[in-house]
This record gives structure tokens, C-alpha cells and sequence, in this order.
């Protein structure tokens, strides 16, 4: 009987978990949250249109019937790989088998006072901060009469053109651009300004180039003003500062970069710009077969030298392989090569509009969005969540409504 | 054509805009909250079993057809009477017509830092706030192996035999006593005490004395120890001190008392003890016949001197009937006395368990609890939110699952 420890609740760690089920092993899953978070439908938190309990489900109750199985709500401090001992916060836990799977943070590329005027989008932390402020913006948009003042709390600029910048764009011009006319009576939809800023000449650069643009002409056509070929030089309380010139705002949503935590720092082997770990073709780290790192913390290169992407399907494939490993025990001799099947990509626009590239087949507008709904569906970890989604897309798809718009923090300047 | 100022988006003020449907005036509502919240299942979202999401709404959302209507998201600081206008934090907004419906916050009768240790239950705040210190506690209990300080983790106290007191001991010992089983590995639900404290010698003091009996028999027989004629003496971070002794617990919950903002002192007239005004027999305050205090906020007796107690059906038909009055412009001496028309008394204890006392009708157990979620369905603002809550009581019927289990709290404390 072996003590396994798995780090980490997200889509890596839960496959690892999952596929470890029957084994006669001691398994201590460690995460800093108490849910696994299905972190593709963050943004649509952060937009309004789903509940944060809608797409996490405690990671106790994904494992309540394994019972080999315990779940711990703590963070972990450091790693000593010669005693062989996760340090937590409040504590400390052996192991014979480590799996690391603790995602990524948004990275402000060493300027991290950015941070305070532009959120990123990780956690449901995140998601709630950035839809508390823009529904916060347009209360106050509602209340102030001077046309110039009010016209900072109507402009929103995402910074960042992959998937994530792309999918809160378009979220961001639903509510804009429809859903306000209804509801307030001091600005009309034209009054609003959403800008997608990004550095390359192309959005979704990891898309083929036909679906690249027609994700620019749906955004385009949705009312977003694309800023490409354009370089932050800077975020401050008054907007964004870029080679073109300023972008008066009080709204600004970082979607532009990812790093590790400084935790794999303690694992003393040799980490990338961002943070992460070269890991071996088993996934393991160099000089330590027992101890392997997975999903957006990994850096791996498949058989053509290419380097896989931080996204969900390469950390949950990782997890099952990994899993396998252990729960076999397989000796590192007999571990076959880690090989990442890649089925596709997909991304959100807007309503009935998406663009996917699933196996070489192109697809957009309302198609692609019926699968990436579909797709999602599936994927969403637990049942009763599946149905919730299902059916606040099915009415938000028949009525236009975003439903979860609710400004709860406690924050006293948020009346201000 | 008038301007009609509304002070708070609860039921009161809800109804009052609504019955000035089709009315040529210019209404303005003012809440510190962008949403309407449907308080009587308040203690669900405590509990994890329903999300904010489905008992708010934008309280503009509910006004989107209203053009007359417009929404200020802001807090009052005072009114004056004699420039007829309310003073908010931010501006200030004259009127014609004023209906206060601010509803009450929870009292500590003078000890205002026992809410340091025993939170109240009056909004979306509290709420989320109670639901991340149970859940939390939980987990500290999970990582605790020493039994003595473990046993604090798991002692729940709630102080108040009311509907909302009662309501929160069975949910909570639904949670400690029947779901934890399954998900934790570190303590039984025998570990578990909840503790119901009242001053009284009986529970729902309201209701007929056999359905307060069989209220706490359910109770009892869920788990609940029941303390009555017990009275609180201090709290702090030991625990409840009471005149029977200490009980240890890092979990209070407060359901006792109630006052009223100190908002109506600005009003200058009579207030009672807990800051509610005395109210004409048409709503009216004494010498102002265009101002009106309605809710948890007014005083009122009806024709046999009974004092109306602060729940929801009492502000819904304030609301309605001050709404009609204003939309006819109907003079003082024509206006007809407020007539509370009291359709009973419901109060729920668990999983197929209620007490009601509807028209004099006494139901209990399985029959009371149908009738209690119908209700409250029926009540429920928002198709959407009718469809949610629906199908997560059913949901928990099946399965005995609480799903909205999530900390989110950004308090770093969380985790020490």
C-alpha cells in the first residue's frame, strides 16, 4: 500500500483520482479551494450568465464513495523531495507517489501593479470580482450625468485575444449592446465601447487562420472595436496605455498571460520563464520517477518537437495517463512515451455564433456553437450541474436574459 | 405628474411600484443593493442548498417594461422632510411622494460585538458568510486530530427559536447529520452537536402551541438539542455563555432580534425601542400624509390592537395598498384603514417536514412541507428563479444533496 499524493483539485488532479479508483493505495487529494472549478465557463461567471455553483462542485463530493480517498482544504508551502513530505500551511503529509497538478495564474510580464485595475480570470474569485465590477460600472454609468464621465464606466477593454479574451469580448457585447436597452434609462447601447486588445496581428493565433478571421468579423459585427498589432505599455486608474494611444476606462480585464506558482521553485529543477517543469516523456521530472507534474504546471513537447497547450484536454489526458502509472505501479523502463490526442479547439463568440476545429473540420457560426455547447455539456463534471447549465442556456437562448447579475461584495467603495 | 420615491427593493417596495403600474408619475427606486432578494429562503442559501442566484433578482430586471421606472442603485444617508427630498450618498433626489421600505437588520439588544462570532441572517452577505464558516469548519474539523478541539469545529449553536432559528437548526442538522457521512473521513455524524437556544419556554412562539410541540419534536428527533428558558449572557470566541452554563463552539448563528436602520431618527417623530415608526392607520407617518413607512419598518396595530408581526405578507399587501393610494392620488380623509388579511403561518424543519397554519388549518409534517415549498414557489419573483429552486428541492429530495457547497471567501484566515 502506497501513499499518494495528489496536489491540486483541478482537471488534472481529478483525473489522476478518478483513474486510480480500485486501487489499494492511500490517496490524499490537496487543493486550496474545496471545489474543482470546470474553469472553460469561468467567463461566463464573470459575465452573469452562470452561477459559481453551477460549474464547481466540492471535490469531496466527486470522491464521497471513494473511500481510499481523502480530500484536504489547505495549501501547500513547499516540497521536500529527500524527506518525501508535501509542507502544508497547517501541517505536513508523506508521500510515496506526488502528482502536481496546480494550473496556472495570469502573468503580468513583471508588471504586476497592473493587476489592481486589471483582473484576470483563473478562479471564482476572479469571476466574481470582474462581474461585481462591471455591473457595478454600469450603476454608476446610470447615475452620472455628465456625458464624459459616464463614457468611462461604458468602456471595456480586454486585453488579450485568445480564447479568453475572445469569449469575454463577445460576452461583454451581449450585455452591452442588448440586454442594457431593456434595463437602464440613462445610456443607450451605442453609448457603449468594448475593446479587444492584442499584440499580434491575428486573434486565436492557435486556430487556423480562416477561423481566426471569422472570429473577428463575428466580434467585429457584435460591436467589438479590434485593437490588433497594438502593445500595452501600460495599466493605471485611468485605463489602458498602448503604443496606438490611450483607452479611457474604468473597466479592463487582463486575458493576456499565464505563470506557475513559485511553489515548483522548492522542487529545484529546472523550470521555464513562466514557471513550469521540463518534464520527461512519462511526465515524471528529471532524476525522480515517483513524482510527476502535470497540466498547465508541465512544460512537455510531443513526438514533433511541438509544445503542447494549457488547456483542459491535455491535463485531463495527462491525469489519466499518470494515474495508470501509479496504480499499476509501472516501473519507469516499462512507461510508454505520455501522447496527447488532440481532438480539436473551440471557442465561444456569442450567441449562436462559435468557431471549433474539431479533427481538421472547420466549423462556425450557429453549427460550432451547438457543438461547443454540446461538448461543454459533456465535460462538466456531476449531473446536476449539467442540467443547470442546460437549462440557463436554454433560457438565456430563448430570452436574452443574463440571469445571475447580482453585485453581493462587501466592498464599502463599491458605492462610492 | 407626480415624483414617487421608493426606499428599498424588498417586498414592500416591490409591490408599491408594481401596483403604480400604468401610473403618470415618475417613480424612483433606491436600494443599496442592485436586487430584489426573496428572504424566506435566505436560510437556504446559508445551508448550501440554493445558490444567490435563485432567490435574487436585478431589481431593474423586474422594472425592464416599467419605462416610468428607474432604478438608483445607492444608499440613503437621511430625508428631509422639509425640502422634501432624500439625501443619498451620492446626489440627492426630491420628491412628491416617499414610501421607506428599508425591511430591519438583526439586533444584538446593545451587545453589537457578539455579531463578531454570531452573524445574523438578513442578506445575500450573511448569507454567503454563514454558508463558507459552516462549510469551513467542516473542513478544519477534517485536518483536526486532536478529538477535544475537533469537537468545537462540530458544534453548531443558533440562538433564537423563531421560524428563521428553527429553520436553520433543521438545515444545518440535515447537513451535519445526514450528508457529511459520505464525504468526510475524519469524524462520524455522531461527533456533530447543533444546539437550538431560546429565552422562552417554547419555540415559534407565533404559532399554535401543538404545532410549536411538534416542531420540536421533528427537531428533536433530527438532533437537534433544544435549550429553552435558557438565556445568552455573553458570546465570544469560547463560545455562547448562557445562564445554564458554556457552550463551546466555533459556529453561532444569530436568529434572535431585529431593529430597524437608524435611517428613520432623520424622519423626527416617534420611533419605538427598535427604531420602527408608528404608522397612521393608512400607512401615513403622524403629519405627513405623502410619506409612508411600510414592512419591518413600520408599527402598526390592526382593529383589535394586535401589533403586525415583520414578515413578508405584511409588507407585500402594505406595499399594494400604499401603491394604490398614491396611483389614485386618493386625499387623506378618503383613504380607507390598512386591513392585514392574515392567511396563516409556515414554517419548514427539514427534508418533508414543516409546520403550517393556514386559515386556522393546522397541517404538520409531509402535507405542511408540500404546502410550504408551493408557496414559496409560487412567491418566488421570476419565472426563471420559480424553474431553479423547483428543480433543486427536487433534486435534493432525490438525492440528499446539498450543491451549492463552495468557499469562496477571499479572507486569508480562512486557511490558518
Amino acid at each position: 500500500m502506497s501513499k499518494i499524493v495528489i496536489v491540486g483539485g483541478g482537471f488534472g488532479g481529478l483525473m489522476t483520482a478518478k483513474a486510480l479508483k480500485g486501487a489499494n493505495d492511500e490517496i490524499v487529494i490537496i487543493d486550496k479551494t474545496n471545489y474543482h472549478l470546470f474553469q472553460p465557463l469561468l467567463y461566463q461567471v464573470a459575465t452573469a450568465a452562470l452561477s459559481p455553483g453551477d460549474i464547481a462542485l466540492p471535490i469531496r463530493a466527486v470522491f464521497s464513495k471513494f473511500t481510499n480517498i481523502k480530500v484536504i482544504l489547505d495549501e501547500v508551502v513547499s516540497i521536500n523531495r529527500t524527506e518525501r513530505k508535501v509542507i502544508l500551511r497547517d501541517g505536513e503529509i508523506g508521500f510515496d507517489y506526488l502528482v502536481i497538478s496546480i494550473g496556472s495564474r495570469h502573468s503580468y510580464f513583471g508588471n504586476d501593479k497592473w493587476e489592481a485595475n486589471a483582473p484576470g480570470l483563473k478562479t471564482l474569485g476572479d469571476a466574481l470580482l470582474i462581474r461585481e465590477r462591471i455591473l457595478m460600472s454600469l450603476e454608476k454609468a446610470e447615475k452620472e450625468d455628465d456625458p464624459v464621465k459616464r463614457k468611462k464606466y461604458l468602456t471595456f477593454v480586454i486585453i488579450g485575444g485568445g480564447p479568453t479574451g475572445v469569449e469575454m469580448a463577445g460576452a461583454i457585447a451581449e450585455i452591452a449592446k442588448r440586454t442594457l436597452m431593456r434595463d437602464f434609462r440613462n445610456f443607450k447601447p451605442s453609448d457603449t465601447n468594448i475593446y479587444l486588445i492584442e499584440a499580434m496581428p491575428m486573434l486565436l493565433n492557435n486556430y487556423p487562420q480562416e477561423l481566426s478571421v471569422k472570429a473577428q468579423n463575428d466580434l467585429a459585427g457584435m460591436g467589438v472595436e479590434l485593437k490588433l498589432n497594438t502593445k500595452v505599455t501600460d495599466v493605471n486608474s485611468n485605463g489602458v496605455e498602448t503604443d496606438k494611444g490611450l483607452f479611457e476606462t474604468k473597466n479592463i480585464i487582463w486575458a493576456a498571460g499565464n505563470s506557475v506558482s513559485p511553489l515548483l521553485g522548492s522542487l529545484d529543477i529546472k523550470l521555464d520563464r513562466a514557471g513550469r517543469v521540463y518534464v520527461k516523456k512519462d511526465m515524471s521530472i528529471e532524476g525522480d520517477p515517483n513524482i510527476f507534474v502535470i497540466g498547465d504546471a508541465a512544460l512537455f513537447f510531443d513526438e514533433k518537437g511541438k509544445q503542447l497547450p494549457g488547456v483542459a484536454p491535455v491535463a485531463i489526458q495527462q491525469g489519466r495517463y499518470v494515474g495508470k502509472i501509479i496504480k499499476n505501479k509501472t516501473v519507469p523502463q516499462n512507461r510508454k512515451s505520455f501522447h496527447y490526442v488532440d481532438k480539436g479547439n473551440l471557442a465561444t463568440i456569442g450567441r449562436a455564433k462559435a468557431v471549433a476545429d474539431i479533427h481538421g473540420l472547420k466549423l462556425s457560426g450557429f453549427i460550432a456553437w451547438v457543438a461547443w455547447c454540446f461538448i461543454h455539456i459533456f465535460f462538466l463534471i456531476g449531473f446536476r450541474n449539467r442540467f443547470r447549465v442546460m437549462g440557463e442556456w436554454g433560457w438565456y437562448y430563448i430570452t436574452f436574459k443574463h440571469g445571475i447579475r447580482l453585485i453581493v461584495g462587501k466592498d464599502d467603495d463599491d458605492l462610492k
